[in-house]
């Protein structure tokens, strides 16, 4: 049982879309991520996923509703199956709980895709 | 899907240790609290707790290994089952992350329980 100090996770993170493990609780993981410029289209069909910004903007574009700009210290819990796409503005840092094992970049699969994760401070 | 800003949330909260909701995703809550002063010792059997003071500092203290203090931008998980009893010093905001449902008190009735939770924003 240790604490985490999101400052000094982000700072010990380089590659952005690039997620840690702060921590696994009740079958959920938190996760860490520094965003920049534009991710991928994508959607979890089993996971509902928050985005909690701590450091910078991050704007959340749907297909079928008006994009959600989030500012440190706003969240937004994205609802399964949703398509969405994150595009830091120009960079952010973000922090997720959703369901463990929830691949970062769901039902797509490409270069950005991560599938097993550091945690922070590995 | 409406955002969460947490500044302007906690400012529309002034009663401590009084919970409300601020999503719920995946069987789980995000809850925030004010806190002031000292809780109670309490346990969840079945629920891991997230902690992740915003503001201010909270001390959590444990039967059997040191206190943790928690600064804004820091989080804590703590395993179900785990005697505990956060104390904010003098105040801190919180957010907590744990299965919908779980009661603040966890294993203790009295007068701080709070079994039905207001929305963020009612």
């Amino acid at each position: 049982m240790e604490k985490v100090t999101l400052a000094d996770a982000f700072a010990s993170m380089d590659e952005a879309w690039n997620p840690r493990l702060a921590g696994e609780l009740n079958g959920q993981a938190v996760k860490l991520a520094k965003a920049e410029g534009e991710f991928v289209w994508h959607s979890h069909a089993e996971a509902d996923e928050l985005f909690l910004v701590t450091d910078g903007r991050l704007r959340i574009e749907f297909r079928e509703r008006d994009d959600a700009v989030l500012e440190a210290g706003e969240l937004l819990v994205v609802p399964r199956g949703t398509e969405h796409r994150p595009v830091a503005e120009p960079e952010a840092d973000i922090l997720l709980f959703e369901p463990a094992g929830t691949r970062n970049t769901g039902d797509v699969e490409n270069d950005l895709t991560r599938e097993e994760l550091e945690s922070v401070g590995d």
